[in-house]
């Protein structure tokens, strides 16, 4: 087959700061996708773009060709209007485990598909996976009907959803191209149009244990991944979310389930659960089924959401009341002086759960279900010296050593009279 | 083995506009020969070093990188002092031919590994290789040898010089990054150095027909590898010469080496016997036997260059006295109207030669040795209406068709009293 461009003039168009034409950018994923454009041309432009950009059209078509490379699900077919949200990642975001049921409790259905954890951030479906007997892998038919009776579902992403995004993703992880926004919105609104929901929030997360250290980085993310979503008829929203901390008391596969519970409860730390209510007001508003934070808050303290996850759990083969495991080792760090936490840093706490046996460093690794960091105070709080300020949880106790090293520095207590505000969670909201 | 570097930490560096140190281009240099980073990393890196520069120091340390991939050649053995010659390409670029034997016969060595044409700009072992029973090939011994006793050889580079070059060449012509400055002195000069040459003079090339369109890319392209040859001990200077118009009235195997013999026996077309001598003249200099333009000129008026010429064709098992081969077809394209010839462009006519045949689009390819185009007028002549402006050659006349189509615009008569003036070859130099 003779093929329509030259992979050459492409990545020289974008090279030299031109615009890619449409038939140029279908071109160049399909080509890609089919193996006709290599790894090290792909590489090439992909640098190009990071460093030159891609207008708003561009990354729309970029988009559309990535949704094109594979199947589209569809939920038109469910009684229930479909709602989704997707988080850019950070330490200690459990949110999809409580919001899921609590969204579906009110008769929206949640369709997650998720993955699993790389580096510093955790995986939805390694936390799961520490219930015993729960499974992530879900047929089409399967989750349909758990959508329709359960309402919620959290399962692992088919291979069938934007195959291009799949090899490009792998492709950016090793040639230093993950950091340009434009691939960034294009590879998460590819799978998520691709998926076919209605309504869609984001959670952009902004701090040092997020992906977009900066605000400004942040916002244009989000800004361009609503106008996509908007753009291909999803109702898409944005919330810009505190990352500088980790979310909650926990980084850790079971350990992030127990908290989960604690909310689906009633309880919980307060920014975990309010940035839960928060993302479920914007969900069920997208879905068309509008709520006010306190009838939502009311679904946690009532059990109704409680409800949907034991019933999301047993659908999935999980036993919902099945102790959870526990470390074999723990390890404490207690509070250096009295007076205020003000600071607690998520990417520091990221990085030593991981080290602790939480995540993975390569693709091929197993996680373990217990590892992890609980934290015992959060910036705002006032410690006492000698009080328990972190505790380590592994396995494998000859990890604590560079976990702790990992910890250094990133926990400040200042001797002072003043008190230290914690910042609110939610930071901005972009949509509509 | 544990690698000291990471290869995504290496791009990142340079796509994020840092300096690399000397520790990440020696590695990473190394590291992309013996296969650790993969093409997929080196083409990213490649586009970042395209698109954010190299300053001085890395492009030195990128360039001694590239020579320590392979073996150093050594002419420090022979009783004459050695200079070399490099031109960025152009089409009718013969100059090599008559030059080697021009300054080996003022006692000079001049050994010019050389390659074949890939493009509109044709290949100097393929113009030899249109005369009959020469070889391109020698062995290391056989070269020193013919060094020693001749004085010039012109033969194909081993493989031994700078692999790392050879490698990264090939990867950067499909990937869109062959126009980055940086590279394109380090892969010249790495090579250059490597060979050992004592003195080295370089023909960088500015016009339609060369690499470099225009005058300030040629110039930084000239300082830069000027400096990289000072810095490694080479006596370097450059020529910025005109490459808007062709070199000679030939661009085509065997036309371009009748036009060498041509120059060699005191004739030939004006600016390539004035390159040629400019080109003698630094070389001369460089090799500490320094000579007047017109001690040069005399030693191609009385035979002398023509002598090392003959002794040259025949040490590489070449015929000089052979008649060269001629094309099977002609066609002829003529003047449309009387007036000065102010246009006739390089690029223009080196695409029409390689499409008759001259040239090849893969380097599996053959070339006809007589195939190419032949000038009747050069810019600044009067022509008159209907005399032949252009030749065709080709041995499979049904390439006339796309060869006249390349030319179509490349000639203009301007029918005006004013006389056109032709500008010189050479427009610049650039060296101590």
């Amino acid at each position: 087959m003779t093929e329509p461009f030259d992979a050459v003039d492409v990545i020289r168009a974008k090279r030299d700061g031109e615009r890619l034409s449409q038939g140029q950018i279908d071109w160049v994923v399909d080509a890609y996708t089919r193996g006709v454009v290599a790894d090290e041309q792909m590489s090439a432009l992909a640098m190009a773009i990071l460093l030159n950009g891609m207008d708003r059209p561009e990354i729309a078509r970029w988009t559309a060709a990535m949704i094109a490379s594979g199947e589209r699900m569809d939920f038109a077919g469910l009684s229930r209007p479909t709602a989704d949200k997707h988080s850019t990642g950070g330490v200690g975001d459990k949110i999809t485990l409580p919001l899921a049921p609590l969204v579906a409790a009110f008769g929206v259905a949640v369709p997650q598909l998720s993955g699993r954890g790389l580096g510093h951030t955790g995986g939805t479906l390694d936390k799961l996976e520490s219930i015993p007997g729960w499974r992530a892998a879900l047929g089409n038919d399967e989750m349909h009907r758990q959508l329709e009776d359960v309402g919620a579902v959290i399962c692992q992403a088919g291979s069938g959803l934007a195959p291009a995004d799949r090899k490009l993703y792998a492709l950016r992880d090793t040639t230093g191209t993950v950091e340009a926004i434009p691939l960034i919105a294009s590879s998460i609104m590819s799978k998520k149009i691709a998926e076919g929901t209605g309504a869609l929030v984001l959670d952009v997360k902004v701090g040092s244990g997020a992906f977009m250290k900066d605000g400004a980085s942040a916002r244009e993310l989000a800004q361009t991944m609503v106008e996509l979503g908007t753009d291909a008829g999803v109702r898409t929203v944005a919330l810009l979310t505190d990352m500088s901390t980790p979310l909650g008391l926990t980084a850790g596969n079971a350990l992030e389930v127990r908290e989960s519970v604690e909310v689906l409860s009633g309880g919980g730390p307060r920014d975990v659960v309010d940035l839960t209510v928060a993302l479920a007001v914007e969900m069920l508003a997208g879905a068309g089924r509008p709520h006010g934070e306190d009838d939502v808050r009311a679904a946690l303290a009532d059990g109704r959401a409680m409800d949907v996850w034991r019933a999301m759990i047993r659908a999935q083969d999980g036993d919902p009341d099945a102790p959870l495991p526990t470390a074999r080792e723990t390890h404490t760090i207690t509070a250096p002086e009295s007076g205020v936490l003000t600071h607690l840093d998520a990417l520091a706490v990221g990085v030593a759960a991981w080290r602790l046996g939480a995540g993975r460093a390569r693709k091929e690794d197993d996680v373990q279900a217990a590892a992890g960091v609980e934290m015992h105070a959060k910036p705002g709080d006032v410690v006492v010296h000698g009080q328990p300020l972190l505790t380590l949880h592994t396995d494998t106790p000859e990890r604590f050593g560079r976990a702790v090293e990992a910890l250094e520095g990133a926990t400040r207590v200042v001797d002072a009279g003043l008190h230290a505000e914690r910042g609110p969670v939610v930071l901005d909201r972009i949509g509509d």
